[in-house]
């Protein structure tokens, strides 16, 4: 499976939110992350990067 | 190997940008994305939608 795990980044910090995501999809609620279950989580945040080799997501609060 | 195929997405199309993206972060020039190679595009467009279980990185122009 190649999903990966969703941090929240906060300065030297990350923070995990959610594992194994599947989608992840702009709204104008937030960043809506879907697990491979389908469970969601909405959270106000932007990506800031991608790591995808390392499974990561990386997110920063807006 | 995670990574995951980058696709512009036109109205109906998408167009394949690049293949095996490892890295995707948002800079002030535009969306860089690496290939597990550490090949490098940069490209004007917003994530659309990651869906990480098809490999796939939705992109649309800015």
């Amino acid at each position: 499976m190649c999903e990966a795990n969703a941090y929240l980044r906060d300065g030297e910090k990350e923070e995990l939110l959610l594992e194994m995501v599947d989608k992840v999809i702009p709204t104008e609620d937030g960043l809506l992350l879907e697990d491979i279950y389908g469970r969601r989580k909405i959270i106000k945040a932007r990506i800031k990067e991608l790591a995808l080799v390392e499974h990561k997501i990386i997110l920063e609060r807006e």
